[in-house]
């Protein structure tokens, strides 16, 4: 089977230097892919430079990505030729428009004007003491998977924070149908600190409970290769 | 000798899944504490857990930090107690105070007013299609090493983007006065480019070229023990 795996977190810049990050280290997806190498399974992982990554071998392929629409580039492909998406990336929501200050906003007659301006600058001065920096929402990566490719089995993971279970479920369910996706991997940041990585493959009728990410991995294994 | 070498970027959170990043490997900073434990002085380097890092040794002491607040809280103890500060870490200069949709701003009659609010939520709810962040400039953290310590003798790292040299080197040298350093290294991110590194040791009247990290930390090498 050829499994995709995206892992780490995009990066929309501000300027040259400055950029909005989703954290994440990368380390769950390395994990799911290792899990699936070592089953002799064909991997192409899209991450990016900073996250931590399996060794070079075999049947591995590793395409590096930064911002969002560089991941829309590398993975329309990609879906085409895989049969299955195991989307761990976290995906940046929104990205910088134009950054000012408190001066040129208290000028305009409504905020809304800013947001055609594009900095001019390499490297947004940093003089003022305040800066007002304006924002856009990205295109939904996980929305167009089956678009690209209606037999895809998409995986695709939700990312909440300190909620109540049921809203976790509900939340995850609703990406379930939105998204067509097969299995939601659901997580609370809050339960996720050193080792412990609790997680919830969800679908329509079951939430799986996972306590470590390497018990994610061989979950989320056993399920996508139950079909076979 | 005792050495204090600052490297990589500081991350200031806009909630507890994003951050806006400096980017910054800490490569450079990397190759500065090398070299100065392979002559066999004691290295603290403070950097972060994304930058890369000179392996475990003798002599080498790693000190982890985040964002400003932490590295203001590491680093004056750390200048009280050391000869050099190399300080070559890529400091945000501003931090996020509150994250907004255009409906709240336009209902404000100044913006300012909603630099006292704060995000209630732990993650910031994506709905909207664009958010304002509002942010605020945060302390400098060069320009109180003196004033921790007067003895302490002041290396400091200026870069710019994609201007004259004359530009670069009055801006270094403005620098060198105002934070009372010995040598400001300038550089400019245009001339840094794959195994090329392009920079300036700048004093009150010299500007001594580098081609690589490598020559920026050996002729750092030889200006700080010149003096000895």
């Amino acid at each position: 089977m050829k499994i995709l795996i995206t892992s780490g977190g995009t990066t929309e810049n501000i300027d040259s230097v400055r950029g909005i990050t989703n954290h994440s280290t990368g380390y769950l997806g390395k994990i799911i892919a290792e899990t699936f190498l070592s089953k002799g399974h064909q991997v192409t992982l899209v991450t990016t430079k900073q996250a931590v990554k399996p060794l070079e071998q075999a049947n591995l392929t590793i395409q590096l990505i930064s911002n969002v629409e560089s991941l829309l580039t590398t993975l329309e492909p990609l879906v085409k030729s895989h049969d299955v998406l195991i989307h761990s990336m976290a995906v940046s929501d929104y990205t910088p428009v134009y950054m000012t200050d408190l001066e040129e906003l208290e000028q305009v007659n409504s905020p809304a004007q800013l947001l055609s301006k594009k900095n001019g600058e390499t490297k947004i001065s940093s003089k003022s003491d305040y800066q007002v920096l304006f924002l856009k929402k990205t295109p939904k990566v996980i929305s167009q998977v089956k678009e690209w490719n209606p037999n895809i089995r998409l995986i695709g993971f939700k990312l909440l924070v300190n909620v109540p279970k049921a809203e976790l479920f509900d939340v995850a369910r609703a990406s379930l149908v939105k998204n067509q996706a097969e299995l939601i991997v659901a997580n609370d940041l809050n339960e996720i600190t050193g080792d412990q990585h609790i997680a919830y493959l969800v679908d329509e009728t079951n939430d799986i409970k996972a306590h470590t990410k390497l018990e994610i991995a061989e979950k989320l294994y056993e399920k996508v290769t139950a079909h076979d």
